[in-house]
């Protein structure tokens, strides 16, 4: 029991203690741990000032004293002494990572379905690839940013069904729901039951897309402008061992991958999740309907030689379940604009518009406690403006 | 008239002095310029330590200093005081810049065109966005690495024409011959004639492929795990100011791009390139037959919002001149492995072999003095080893 009070339906109860980085009243930043609504100054704890007296989580993973500073900052706020604890609201949330390399995987097969029977309407919704191997790509991870970071909508190149493109700004915004995973230490060639060595913790993660843009520029390397102008995440790094208990079976793949990607144990996650555009819920799904699991992506990022550093981050691809009111973007939800949802407030949307505010919450263990969330990830779109920076 | 003795065919005269990091033979790592063959020592030079006292040039790049320090350096080489140089045989170099992110374009029209007509001999050698904007997608920044690291022949998901890929390493490992472009100073929606205020220098980049695994992953968003385990690059950063006596005039675009992407000034590069595998040469080309130049690359890619950072690296696309004995890669030497070449040994390469060695060259005003070069960018192919890292 903690002596800093916690309120029932909270996020973060002590199981959890999710990482953050934040900056305090008095202007220093530095590493925390979320409890309730509150912050715990790691340095006020007794943790080591070159773990925590920086602007991101990174050094801290590196270091491999990951787990022991959870493990004592838990026992700090149980124990007798008082630190420093900040009210969520006076403390500026941060990038809790300094990025290294962004991937972003495509594993749902919901999601990569529906996709491909909106864009490729007369063949095979599925490439022959996709259930051999996890699809992905690398995105842009100068332009991982924070919750509430506000979202500039992007200029690109667009057609309108005509041969010549115009530079323009997009009129297809998008939300794409994922799981970010942030790997804490380095490694190449990783078996999927090795991944808790390496991934340290999860976000919820918005992959902002232009579908306009990313039509135009698609072939033959896949998306660039249309992704790369923001990627956001949650301000809480929840550990691998606090989502230990919702790890669950994958759904089977047919067919069997190949042995490299076979893993023995469960690295699906029981993760409930959902998506309000302005006060209005859109998405409801479960993260443990993806068909290719973290440990799997992580085995194939590495599997040619390539390392994993500590702060690299990997997105799960858009989560869509196989039922409508599941499906983890507009374009799926809108048939790419042509059937516009309602919002409560009486309005349409095909796709995002100014001042649109998109909100994703994620918890395990939903029904009963502990419940181990991961708070906000939210941002809004301003119109765009241009000027060198 | 520097104090250092600069043989007359050396790609580092006084009027080039690039930038790169060694470790010194007392361990000490730190900023160096280049010249003839040997290494000064910026921290003898009366260069301000925070400067120079580093493991990368990140910091250099991004205080502004850069030219200035560049100037103080060549001056300092012709007067009469006496600062720390070393053979460069007896320095290690390193990674001169920690990457942030790194894309990679696809601009040149023969090697797209060869491309095209290679993979798809059935359509149009060009997709209808490639004449529209330069086409470009990121790479894995934490596998850039300097010249001389072995490159571990990569393992991925291979078909032999079945429907099944197999788990192997790639029988089609091939080089890219590639410019790659270091930004020193942040900025967004950059306009082409002002790229040399964001823009630092230049090396020659090597976009190691495996041409198999490509085929593969490759739809529908693009090269992952062919690429991405290792690439490339020169130790000594080329400055803008260095290069500029050798901008000139870009082939003319048609259709002209849209407004964004043009240019008032010239961006094209009087560069001579060549390629040897072992001791062979198999290309010779130049770099200013490139359809999208620098500055657009650029331009496009901050176009959307998206920013550039000090350490962020740009690859030109592999550089292809029109005629046979100029193409920048082995898939269109030998026609994808079916038309092997000789080498000088006797020996027939479709793809490289493990033991192989590819060594690029480059330089500017080869013909008339002074030669700005950049010295070489070699990697030599050892043979696949398994085992977490």
């Amino acid at each position: 029991m903690s002596w800093v009070p916690v309120p029932p339906e909270s996020d973060f109860p002590i199981e959890n203690l999710p990482f953050g980085v934040v900056r305090f009243p008095d202007s220093r930043v530095g590493v925390v741990v979320r409890i309730g609504d509150f912050v715990l100054d790691l340095a006020s704890a007794g943790i080591e000032p070159y773990l925590c007296e920086s602007e991101s989580i990174n050094l801290l993973m590196a270091s491999g004293k990951g787990p022991e500073v959870r493990r004592r900052a838990g026992e700090f706020l149980c124990g007798t002494e008082r630190g420093s604890i900040y009210p969520i609201d006076v403390v500026e949330c941060r990038l809790p990572i300094f990025v290294g390399d962004f991937v972003d995987f495509y594993s749902s097969l919901h999601h990569a379905s529906n996709l491909g029977r909106i864009l490729r309407p007369d063949g095979d919704p599925l490439y022959p690839n996709w259930r051999q191997l996890p699809v992905g790509y690398h995105g842009r991870a100068g332009s991982v940013v924070v919750s509430e970071t506000p979202v500039t909508r992007p200029q690109g190149l667009v057609t309108h069904g005509e041969e010549r493109a115009l530079f323009a700004a997009t009129s297809a915004l998008d939300f794409e729901l994922e799981v970010g995973f942030v790997i804490g230490s380095r490694g190449t060639q990783i078996p999927p039951d090795h991944c808790e060595h390496h991934v340290f913790g999860a976000v919820l993660l918005n992959d902002w897309s232009a579908r306009d843009i990313q039509a135009f520029e698609n072939q033959p390397l896949g998306p660039h402008l249309s992704k790369s102008f923001a990627t956001t995440i949650s301000p809480w790094v929840v550990t691998l061992d606090a989502l230990a208990p919702f790890l669950v079976k994958a759904p089977e793949q047919d067919p069997l991958p190949e042995p490299y990607l076979q893993a023995c144990r469960d690295w699906a996650l029981d993760l409930s999740l959902e998506v309000d555009v302005n006060d209005t819920c859109v998405t409801k799904t479960n993260f443990s309907t993806m068909y290719w699991t973290f440990a799997q992506q992580l085995t194939h990022m590495t599997a040619n030689g390539a390392h994993v550093r500590p702060g690299d981050l990997f997105g799960s691809g858009t989560v869509s379940g196989m039922s409508p009111g599941e499906e983890g973007s507009l374009i799926e939800i809108t048939r790419n604009g042509t059937a516009p949802i309602a919002l409560n407030d009486g309005t349409n949307r095909g796709y995002l518009e100014d001042g649109d505010e998109v909100t994703m919450r994620g918890a395990c263990g939903r029904e009963f406690a502990p419940r181990i969330g991961f708070g906000t990830c939210r941002g809004r779109i301003r119109g765009n403006t241009q000027g060198e920076g």
